[in-house]
Parts: structure tokens; sequence; C-alpha cells
């Protein structure tokens, strides 16, 4: 297995855009990444796209050759990914396997999600589909009554506080209203986030991440090969794994920690050759303002049960030991759903890059990306390192 | 790269059955094949599903773990390919290369979908969702309006005739109608395929596959480590490719001939080092007849123009020169969208394997499956031979 490096990131803002069709942003995204790697259409040997719900978004099914065609892409394999909200994080994970073992020596892999375009009501019924349609659902479950039920297990074996949950949306806020392509760039104090709009209880509507449209994109090739394209620095993947667990909640024994993060992160830490204190910097999925706090403890940046002290003491902040979700997070960056795992990607090479602006971090060698898909069932967790 | 084999074979029965759900289906073939492989679900190190639109059907999405779950397979990577109706032929494709590099040393592969849940204007309009819905969809095509031009064309540019349509239709229902899977097991003579319904013309009821329920399960292994599983004869995978193309049938140049098919038929035969004369038989894509046709000239069984004629001679008969469909194909053993694929390769080994009752073929030692999403913008050719 030979080393696989990213040299190109491209993606469009996250937001709501009622004048973009899914494929005209899956093609910016792909577009940009292209220009970034200095590389041709001509030159993707596979084409990997994540996507969740496009069919039941926008009525668009079997959107790999849709949109590689759109892009001069034919004549390769072109294939869809869909592993509920780490569909892209999925497809990545496929990506650099097939680079790694030698199947392929370059692969454009796109995430894209168009949700705007349905009423919020539609959204939750389209988002549930991830979840178990025969028992979880249909006993009413919506993913906010999901991990509202996560939070008040966190809280009660714990003594995880509302606090800490705010001291999240609150950060990420900071964060992402440093973040140009951010969808919502917008302050918050710790006192409007303790007394938002009740969605499940405890979690109010600022525990809860976005609903949007976007794309992001990445490239890869054998590291050997990175300066045939580009002369800015590979982000080399250290470490990657994609692991799954039962779909429905009430499977699993214990609600406050997912079985396939710590398995994907051991995975990935065991290949990189690294722990979680080598860390510089990392994109966990916080689709809920609990799902970050349980990434902390799952991806061993925190011991169990500490996560949210350790957001609320500042930590994860981007002065923090640990800057977590320098980008904003799904909280404030946006969550179109499948675009959301190479997303992460980005925003992590661009750190490691030292591209991130105002909220670039001091150190960025090492940056770590966790992808969820559901209440758990996936999860793939990628260890990017700076080279040169 | 090693040669992989496919050691386990399962399948459900394709039909409307409307006491069975999605995964109730997938979890029969998938333990079916696990049992046939003489393997446990413990023995999976990766489980690859291939689904077209359960969200759309039955309103389930996220369904690799969903079904790997079910199968009491947790922990490995377990990931939902579409690619409209390839789904399953691209989960294959992705299976044999990630075996084939030494990613994995075992993999679990499902096609299943669920369609007869939903009334036929609401299938039409999901199938709908493998063309471009911003172009043809909108201007009003179906995928029957789509083979149709292609018959249209064909039959104006070749000559090729109703008759050519129409002796497919007998000899796959006649091929079906040995098969205990399939769905419709019914003798038509070539008078009743000559006039049946019209459904888009030139195409009528006979010319088009069926909308059934169904799952279909192989499993993998290197082929030197076959033997540790089953005494069974392996059917090493000799050569096989996925090719994408544009989505919409208007981009085409030439809308008899599907580019993709032609491309992935060529790596194929070249990574297996024969061509198309030394294939015994063949399970090709008849979801329309003119599909078959256009097939059987794409793969090299018959020059350009040649298909219809080719089959109006009986030489894609059991007892023909190229048996083509022996299991009765999508006309008559049923096209439950994301099983089709797997369902294909399941076929080629019960022959390869002579044990394919009534229908078995006298030569069976070089086997080959074509399967096409949409209108040609997704080609997966696996080509598989006897081993001992």
């Amino acid at each position: 297995m030979r080393p696989v490096a990213v040299i190109g990131i491209g993606k469009t803002a996250f937001g709501a855009f009622p004048d973009r069709d899914l494929r005209s942003l899956a093609v910016e995204a792909g577009t940009r990444c292209l220009e970034d790697a200095n590389a041709q259409a001509s030159q993707v040997e596979a084409f990997y796209l994540g996507n969740f719900a496009g069919p039941s978004f926008v009525g668009q099914n079997h959107l790999a050759p849709y949109v590689a065609g759109a892009m001069g892409i034919t004549g390769v394999p072109a294939t869809r990914f869909e592993a509920a909200c780490a569909s892209s994080g999925s497809a990545f994970y496929h990506a650099v396997m097939a680079i790694s073992a030698g199947i392929h020596d370059t692969a454009l892999v796109v995430g894209v999600e168009k949700m705007t375009s349905q009423p919020t009501p539609k959204v939750a019924e389209i988002l549930a589909g991830a979840g178990d349609s025969m028992g979880e659902v249909r006993a009413g479950a919506t993913f906010p009554a999901l991990f509202a039920m996560i939070a008040r297990r966190h809280m009660y074996q714990f003594g995880t506080l509302r606090e800490h949950l705010a001291a999240v949306a609150v950060k990420n806020h900071a964060n992402g209203a440093k973040n140009p392509l951010a969808h919502m760039r917008k302050l918050i104090t710790l006192e409007q986030a303790m007394n938002g709009k009740p969605i499940a209880d405890p979690l109010t509507v600022f525990d809860c991440s976005l609903v949007s449209d976007g794309a992001a994109a990445v490239f890869l090739a054998p590291l050997d090969r990175a300066k045939e394209f580009t002369s800015k620095s590979p982000a080399r993947v250290l470490g990657i794994a994609q692991v799954s667990d039962h779909v429905a909640l009430d499977t699993k024994d214990d609600i406050t920690t997912f079985a396939a993060v710590r398995t994907a992160g051991e995975k990935a830490y065991k290949m990189a050759g690294i722990g979680p204190a080598e860390v510089d910097l990392a994109e966990v999925h916080d689709c809920f303002t609990i799902a970050e706090i349980v990434a902390t403890e799952d991806l061993g940046f925190a011991p169990k049960g500490r996560g949210g002290f350790f957001a609320a003491d500042g930590e994860t902040s981007l002065t923090g030991l640990r800057p977590l979700n320098t980008s904003g997070g799904l909280k404030s960056k946006g969550h179109p759903v499948g675009a959301t795992g190479v997303g992460q990607i980005c925003d992590i090479v661009q750190q490691l890059r030292g591209e991130a602006g105002e909220r670039q971090v001091a150190k960025h060698a090492i940056g770590l990306a966790q992808n969820l898909g559901g209440s758990g069932a996936t999860a793939v967790v990628s260890i990017l390192g700076r080279e040169g």
C-alpha cells in the first residue's frame, strides 16, 4: 500500500441557494478542486460521488455519471456512495484505498446535497430515512429526538450540563463567523444558546446543525506524484477507516458512545502510528452539539464523560489545547449532508496548508476528520498530515 | 493484483411479494449465500450493498449497515452503491477490485430492490430518476420511451424487425419458464409477442422487463483461499470493468450502441485475455428486448446491426451458438433493479458449476455478465471462468 495525498480541494459556499441546482453545485466544487490541483478532467481516472438523498430532495438519481458527465469525465468508473451523513466520507475512504492499493492513480471525490428546495417537514422525513424506518422512525423518532435521548443520558450519567452543549454552539458560531464559505456567519452568546427555541428537549435550535445546499471536492494522487500536479504542500493520508454498526439507536448497549467511531478511530490512529495527543486539530461531526461532545470522547481527546467540560473550559476553541471544528462545523458552516465528509477534508487541508485565514490555528501539522452516518451506523475517520 | 473467486451465491425468488420487506429479502439472499460458501457472518471483512431506490420505494436509506446489521455484520465497512440498474454490478466491481488489490480478504456483496409496494405511475417516476431529470425526463421521456427511440433508430439503420424484438422475448420467456426463481414462468409465442399491448411504439408489454421484488448475493475471496471455505468449484473473475458515460440519451452521437458497454467489454476482455468467441454464455441486461440486441452487438457476439437477426436465427437460445440470458433475463426472471447485477453473477456461477438444471447449457467454462445503468451511463462487464 503506497502513501496517498490530497493535492486539490474545492468548495462552494454552504447555504440556501434557491437559484442553484444540485449538479451546478457539484460541478463548481469539482472544477475549483481540479484548478487547485492544477489537474485536467482528462486526468481523472476514477470519479467518486457522495450523496445522501438526491432522488428524494431533487428527483435525480444515478448521480455519479450525471455529475461526472457534466464535468466532461466519461469512460472511467463513476460511482455514487450513500451512507447517510457519512456519504462522502465513505466515497473518500474508498478512493483513498483504491489509490493506495494501486487500482487507480488519481481520483476526484465530490460530495453534494441540495436540501433547501423542500419544506422543513419533508426534509425531516427524508433525513429520517437514515434511521430505522420499521422501528424508531415508525415510533415517531426524528434525528433531533434521537440525539436528545443521547444528550439526556449523557447528562444523567456524566453530569454534562446544558451550558456544555451551549458552549459548543457558541464556539462553532464564533469559528463559522470567520469562514467566508459558512452558511450562518453569526456570533451567538452563551445566554442566547441557553435560551434557544426548544426542538427536542434538552436540544434547542442552537444545538442543531443547519439544513444547507453545498458541495465539496478533493483530488487524490499517490504522494510521490503530487509534485507533477502542483507545488502546494500535499496533505498525506496518514490513517483512514470506515466502520459500520447497527442503524437503530435501541440496538446499542450504551448510547453515550458510538462503537463505530471508536473502532474507526482506533484503526486510523494505528494506521497513522499516532495517538490522539498528536492531533493538532479536528473537524468532528457536530450534527448536534451533543454529537461533538461524544466525538471528543470517542476519539480520545477527552476522557469519557468529560467532553462537555473540555468544551466549556475552552480547550476546543481556536486557541485551545485541541481546536475542534475550526470551520464552524455543521452547526455554523452548514450541513449539506452528502457534502459534509469531503467538506471536512477540505477544511483540514486548508488548515494544514496554513490557508485558513482568520481561523488559522498555530499548530497545524496533523488534522483529523470524523464523519458520522445516522446515529452511529457509519463512521469514517481520516487523519491527514502536512508534507513539505 | 491477485485472482479473485466467487465462492458462494444466494438468491431469493424474484416476484411480487406484498408480505416481504426489503431487509428480509436482502438478509435471505445473504444468508443463503454464506451457507453456500460455508462461511460465517464473522468472516465477512467488508459488506457491499447495491440498491437503486430504497428511500423512494420503501422509505429506507442508509441501507448497507441496515442490512449488514440484521445479518450480525458490524465493525467492518458496510457501503451502499447506487448506479441505477447497475447498482449491484457496481458494488460487485468494487468488491472484486478491493480483494484483488489486497484491501480485504473476503467480501459479501448483496443486491436488493423492493418495487411492487408502489403503484405503477410512482414506479415509473422513481425509475425516471435514473435519467436526466432536467432534460429528457422533464420533456416527458420514460425509460420505455427512451428505449423505443433506440429501437426505432436500430430498425431504421439496420433493418431490425419487430420479429427480432419478439424473438428475444419468446426466448427469454422459454428460459425463465425453466427457472424456479423466475418472476414470470410463462411460455409465450411469437404471435403473442408480436401483438402485445403497446407501451411505447415499437415496444409492447412483451418487450419490457418486469417490476419485481428480490435480492441476490455473492461471497468473494482470493482464489487461493477458496478451498478453505467450500469444496464447490470456485468461479474465478477473469476480467471486470465499470465504465461511465453521459446520462441523457440526447448527448450521445449514436443511440444504437452504448459506448460505456463497448469500453467496459474491451477492458474486461483484455484483462481476461480472451475475446467474445471464447465466451460460452452470457447474462445481458435486457431491460427491454432492444437492449439485449444492442448488447449482443456491443459485446462482440454479433456484428453491428446483426443482433436482431442473430436472435431470430436461434443463436442465443439454450442450444444456440451463444446462449444469452439462460436465466430468463430481466424480461422473465424479473428486474428488481438493485438486485439485477449480482443476480446475473449468481446465474453465471450456477451455469459454470453445472447446477442450472433444465436450463443448463452444454459448454459452460466461461460466462459473461453485462449490467447497464439507465440508458448507458453506467456499464459493468464481468467475465467469470470455472476453476477445477
